[in-house]
């Protein structure tokens, strides 16, 4: 049960967006920058990142969601299970690996990045822009993690759930849906 | 030095906000919202928080610049200094005791938050806002610690730097300043 009083209907960060609304719209302004604007990293590449922090937070929430739209971006469930198990075995690109090194460490503290990471990175291709963002992502997902666990908000049990929620990220970004939106688009089907 | 090419007269955070304008126009904002917009805690108390939340995460940058403007705030130095020390015997309300708690517990994780810490700041006073506000801005300044060292930003050393950046803070809060301001404003005294 969450601390706070939040709308039952909305789980994890949904109902946090929604009990703050001011703070919320620069949280969410920032994440869609991030992870759905212009960038040389893919969108599913940037869930990755967002998938793999949340992972090691063991936020069930953001996990669960994060790997649900980089499921879809990618057109595959393979690759989201693998990075999880092992960075280094997974059939990502030597860069993606160095990237998702990176996110790693910063999951932990920014003062575990190394000279040595960056370097890695920086070898397989990765532009300062990318190592920039990645740091960001990370980042940001510690915060988000952080928020919806702290408030110890509910995490759904039926994968239904976060397939429906994946989509929705994959379709509309980060943005606030208008009022009604859900149940005008459920009647038009 | 900083991991990737950030202007050198830009210590810590400052650096990385001006790298990429887009991404920090929404930070600055949850920033300026959560740690000056109006609320029952007073500013000093939010930058306590900030304060220790950076403390705890080891980012020399964050912690001085975040205890200056406290200091400002308070008008004195040792609560900032006794909170980094020990919560339980520091001079501050039983309620900001309960919130620095939480906040602690925040920066470690979001699971680490229990039904305990929350009743006992409902004990004291604090409504749902305070600890709404408390658990996001110590997730805020998890990102912000995790982006300043992450990317190995530049500590400036000299006192007399977060004194003057404590200031600024204080009177013009989070918000970008226009260019040449720091220019304009020194010429006109």
């Amino acid at each position: 049960m969450p601390y706070i009083p939040l709308e039952e209907h909305l789980p994890g960060v949904t109902g946090l967006l929604e009990y703050r609304k001011d703070t919320a719209a620069p949280i969410r302004e920032l994440t869609q920058i991030l992870l759905r604007g212009p960038s040389t990293l893919t969108e599913g590449e940037r869930e990755l990142i967002a998938t793999i922090v949340s992972h090691r937070n063991q936020c069930t929430f953001c996990v669960t969601a994060h790997t649900a739209v980089a499921n879809i971006f990618l057109e595959e469930e393979k690759t989201s299970t693998r990075i999880k198990e092992d960075i280094g075995t997974a059939p990502v690109s030597d860069k993606m690996k160095a990237l998702l090194t990176i996110a790693s460490q910063v999951q932990e503290s920014g003062k575990n990045v190394t000279t040595e990471s960056i370097q890695k990175a920086k070898d397989a291709g990765a532009t300062d822009m990318e190592i920039h963002d990645t740091v960001l992502i990370a980042a940001l997902f510690c915060l988000y993690n952080r928020y919806v666990d702290g408030l110890s908000t509910v995490t759904p049990t039926d994968p239904e759930f976060y397939k429906g929620l994946g989509q929705r990220l994959k379709d509309h970004g980060y943005h606030r849906l208008p009022q009604g939106y859900d149940h005008l688009k459920k009647s038009n089907q």
